[in-house]
């Protein structure tokens, strides 16, 4: 084949569908993956396969498991989601959003999909500035794994796959993914930030995600197209 | 609490039940945790429900999700186990049983669970030696991962846990294996290895790992309970 096969994560948010369409632009010939791991706003599924045909990708499958069954997370159990004023600032530390391994469970599901199609690229929109403190979108974590993928599976192990964990996002402000996002089509109307959305997927704009997604575009000077027409 | 928390990878056969017994004996509080990730021997959860209750595990629960959306193993898929005159020596190199990244699935899994838990130490039952040559049951494999893990996850980051693998047979023969887990109380019986049981759970005596048994018995010295009638 001409184009390198490499399998994306895609969450329905605007980090994933910047990555997508930043690895489509870098020539590779695309497979979306979403999961269904009972996360509470499952309308983030059919916005993932929204932006999925928008940007054109080579195929979007999505893989269920439920996590509620391990619990620990406000997005997957009883845990509240955090309201704050959207003017206060984002809070320091790791919130309660935060999901038990949830990179790590991602990221394996994805380099057993990428081991059966022989993909190489795997590209993961974690972000290590704007985000909420998560351990594992830090650049060190990501290293670890990369290495750790490559000791795990029988192409890599036998030399037909060098397996590489593309973070496009990763020394970007949110202000630059946006306006990268932008900048290659992204529809972000389709895309959704917010941990507790309404069921027809109207944004709280009160959540850590909702106030740093505000926060990026007022500073990309951009026009935020999900917004419009005023919160729910 | 007195006793220090452990997460025991259980999947019905001899080795993981064997690791369970290890870490019980070692004085830990064992939450087990099996997968119900589509593998054609379905039977193997029943198995590892028997396994968990006869060894006196503190609780036993079982993830969904499914491997069958990713396919390439014929563990989960339309590949055909293949077989073999019992008596012919067990292949060398990876066989297409190996389940694309399977370890690296279950770990995570374990992972997020035993962060849940407040659970340091995780038990499975991988073996360098007798095994059919899988990438993901290596030292080197596991020390990467335990690595990778240290710095995925929160209790983690903030100092509070200090993930370690634990495998007690990754440098025992099929023997040893069998020998530990019978000093033990290891009812075999319930410990299913085929990888194409009958529906009642016969094994078929043919595949890779039936003769890895058969043979590790053999050497043990041991009857083998569960071949007690003969084959199917």
């Amino acid at each position: 084949m001409n184009k390198q096969r490499a399998v994306g994560l895609l969450s329905g948010g605007p980090d994933s569908a910047a990555t997508l369409a930043i690895a489509l632009r870098e020539g590779y010939d695309v497979h979306a993956l979403s999961f269904d791991y009972g996360q509470r706003h499952r309308i983030e599924l059919n916005r993932a396969a929204q932006i999925a045909r928008l940007l054109g990708v080579a195929s979007h499958k999505v893989i269920v498991f439920d996590l509620r069954a391990i619990g620990g997370s406000a997005l997957t159990s009883d845990i509240a989601v955090p309201k704050a004023d959207p003017a206060a600032p984002v809070g320091v530390g790791i919130p309660v959003t935060y999901v038990p391994a949830r990179n790590t469970i991602f990221l394996s599901l994805a380099l057993a999909y990428a081991e059966t199609l022989g993909a190489a690229h795997i590209f993961i929109g974690v972000n290590a500035l704007d985000y909420s403190g998560y351990p594992d979108c830090r650049p060190e974590y990501i290293a670890a794994y990369e290495r750790m993928a490559n000791l795990a599976i029988k192409e890599a192990v036998e030399g037909r796959l060098a397996i590489r964990i593309h973070t496009p996002l990763i020394g970007m402000t949110k202000k630059e993914i946006i306006q990268s996002g932008a900048r290659l089509g992204v529809d972000f109307s389709m895309t959704l930030s917010c941990y507790d959305p309404a069921p027809n997927g109207a944004p709280c704009g009160q959540c850590d995600s909702c106030r740093l997604r505000a926060r990026g575009f007022e500073e990309a000077g951009l026009n935020d197209p999900a917004s419009q027409g005023g919160s729910r």
